[in-house]
C-alpha cells in the first residue's frame, strides 16, 4: 500500500509509492564521468577565458594565472546583474524589480577529470571555505537578502560545463522555498520552544532506520518525506542557523560527510547526475533558534511530470528507509573514517 | 538587464533572464512523434490488456471491446490505491496516512499515431467531457478533496506510453500548489472584492502584449511571471471556480482553444514534449468568488537545476512577451477560427 507522508517543516506531502518500489538498479543508469573533450575555461592556463577572479586560494603567484587550488569567478552568463540600485515597480496587478544579484562560479579544483567525490577531504574543505568567504563578503551588500550555493553535476542535473564546480547566487529577496522552511520552523518553535530540525535529528538518531552515516559533528540521513528517490540531507548536529558561522572543525567534518555521501551514491547509483543545495538562513533575519542550516542532495533518477507541476506533490518510488539502508551498507573506503 | 517578476497569485518570483534571451530555435529540438513500435495496450483489440474500463464513449457494443472513441481505465500501476479507509497516523514529529486515491488513464483516441493537437475539435471536446464525467463521479467519494487532471506528452515530460492519453489522480488532501493559489486568490478577494484571475484577464486583454489568442469563451496567454519558456495559460473568460461545472458551449470552445495552442507550439517549438495540467477548485471548498479554474501548458525545453530546487525560484530565458508574439504570429490552420 502506498503511503502519504508530510514533510514536518514545510507541510509538503509526498506519495511513497511502495508498490512500485525501486531498487538502485531499476533506474536508468547513465554514469556521469568527465570526458575531457573540448576546450575548458576552468583549467590551468585558461584563466583569461573567465571573467577576472573574485577569490582564489593559491600559495603564491599572480591573480588569474595557474597555481590556485580553488578559484571563484563571476558567471560569464549571469542570471542576475551585480550593478545598480534595486528599483521596485508595479504594472497594474503585477510586481517586478530589476534583476540585481550576484552569480558566481566556484571552481573546485584545477583537475579537469576530478569529481567532487574524488577530491581529498582537505580539498573539499577548501571549497567550503570558499563558500563561506564569498557569503561573508556578499552579506555586506545591503541589497542582498539571500545567498544560495548549489551544485549541478551532470547534464541531467543542468550542468553545462563538466569541470567540477559549484555556483552561488545572491538575491534581493528571500526565495519562497526558504521562506516556507523558515516560517514552518518558526511556527513549530513558537508552539514547542524547540528547533524542529533538532527534534528531527534526535528522533532519527534514536530510530536509526533513516540514518546513513554520522561523524562527531554531522549526521547524514534520508528525510521522512523525500521528494526524490535517494534524496539525502546532511545536518550539523549542533544547532546553527548560518552556514557561514560554522567553526573550522565543522568544515573539516562536513567535508568528510560530503565525501562519504558522494562515494556511497556513486557506488550504489553508479555515478548519477545530482544537485546539491545549501540551505542556510536568510541573511537579514534572526530566527536563530528555529532555523537549522543543512545540505540537500538530490540525484536525478526520475523525471518530474505533470502531476508534480500541477500539485507540488511528489511521487517517490523508493521508500527512504530502503534508500538509507542501501547507502548505509555501501562499502566505501574513506581516507578518514566517517 | 534581467528582471525579477512576481506571480500575483502565489507570490512565486521568477528571473526573466533577458540577457540570455532565447528564441524558439535556440532550444535543443527533439520533436516528439509516435513511432508505432511495439505492443500498445491502448489500441483497439487490446482492451483486455488494461484493467476493465470505468467509462467509454462508444455508439454501441460491449464494454472492453473496440468501437470506443474515448476510453477511461484505472492506471495499471497506480500511485495510490482506491480501496480502504483513510487512516491518519503520527510517528513522533512526523505525520502520514495510507495512500488512498484514484489513478486513472484517459485514452484520448483509438488512433495510435494521433497527437492531441491533431485530433478534431469534436474529439478533443469528448476528452473534456470524459474529464468532467470522471470528476463528477469521483467527487461523490467523501474521501477525496482534490482531483488533478494532467497530461505528460513525450518522454522528456514523463510519458511512458506514446499512445496519446491524459491521467487523473484523486487525492485525500488539497495539494500545496493548489492551496497556495486558493489562499493567494482569497487574500486578494478579501482586500479588493474582486477575483484576481478576472483582474489579470481584463488587464491582459487590454494590454494585448501577452495574449496569444482568444475565442468567445477562452483567452490563451503567456503569464506575467512564467516559470518556463513558452509556459502558457488558458482561462475561461467568465468567472468559474470548477471545471466540472462548465457548460457544453464552454467545452466546445475550450477544445478549440487547446487545439489552437498545441498547433501553434508544435509549429514554433517543433513538436515539443509538454505537460498540461488542469487547475480546478478543491472539491469541498467554497471560495467560489475568488478561485478561477484554468489550464497550464508547459513545454519541456529547459532542465530544472540546483538553483530551482534550492529556492523554488525559476530562471526563465524567454520573456513571456516574446513567447506570446511567436505563438500569436504562428500561422496555423484551424478547422474553426479561434
Amino acid at each position: 500500500m502506498p503511503e502519504l507522508r508530510k514533510d514536518p517543516i514545510t507541510g509538503r506531502w509526498v506519495i511513497i509509492a511502495s508498490d512500485r518500489a525501486k531498487r538502485p538498479t531499476d533506474f536508468e543508469r547513465a554514469p556521469v564521468k568527465p570526458t575531457g573533450q573540448g576546450f575548458c575555461p576552468f583549467c590551468y592556463g585558461n584563466e583569461s577565458k573567465t571573467p577576472p577572479e573574485i577569490l582564489a586560494y593559491r600559495p603564491q603567484g599572480e591573480p588569474n594565472t595557474p597555481g590556485w587550488s580553488v578559484r571563484v569567478v563571476p558567471n560569464k552568463f549571469p542570471a542576475l546583474g551585480i550593478e545598480g540600485e534595486l528599483a521596485r515597480q508595479g504594472e497594474g496587478v503585477y510586481d517586478k524589480m530589476n534583476g540585481i544579484g550576484a552569480h558566481e562560479v566556484i571552481i573546485e579544483t584545477p583537475a579537469h577529470d576530478a569529481t567532487l567525490a574524488g577530491l581529498s577531504p582537505k580539498n573539499i574543505e577548501d571549497v567550503l571555505w570558499a563558500f563561506r568567504d564569498r557569503m561573508l563578503d556578499l552579506k555586506k551588500d545591503p541589497r542582498f537578502r539571500y545567498i544560495l550555493i548549489f551544485k549541478n553535476y551532470g547534464e541531467a542535473a543542468g550542468a553545462s560545463l563538466e569541470h567540477t564546480h559549484s555556483q552561488l547566487i545572491a538575491l534581493p529577496i528571500v526565495p519562497r522555498s526558504i521562506r516556507e522552511q523558515v516560517d514552518g520552523a518558526k511556527q513549530y518553535f513558537d508552539f514547542k520552544e524547540r528547533c524542529i530540525y533538532c527534534d528531527i535529528i534526535r528522533q532519527e538518531l534514536e530510530a536509526k532506520i533513516r540514518v546513513i552515516s554520522e561523524n562527531e559533528d554531522f549526521v547524514t540521513l534520508s528525510p521522512f518525506a523525500p521528494r526524490f528517490p535517494f534524496e539525502t540531507w546532511i545536518f550539523p548536529k549542533r544547532h546553527e542557523a548560518f552556514f557561514e558561522h560554522s567553526s573550522p572543525r565543522n568544515f573539516e567534518n562536513l567535508a568528510r560527510a560530503i565525501k562519504s555521501l558522494l562515494l556511497r551514491t556513486d557506488l550504489v547509483l553508479d555515478c548519477p547526475a545530482y544537485n546539491l543545495v545549501l540551505q542556510s538562513a536568510p541573511l537579514r533575519e534572526s530566527h536563530l533558534e528555529s532555523f537549522h542550516w543543512h545540505i540537500e542532495y538530490m540525484p536525478r533518477l526520475t523525471r518530474i511530470a505533470g502531476f508534480e507541476w500541477g500539485t507540488g506533490f511528489y511521487i517517490n518510488p523508493t521508500p527512504p528507509e530502503e534508500a538509507a539502508q542501501y547507502l548505509r551498507e555501501a562499502q566505501v573506503e574513506e581516507t578518514v573514517p566517517a
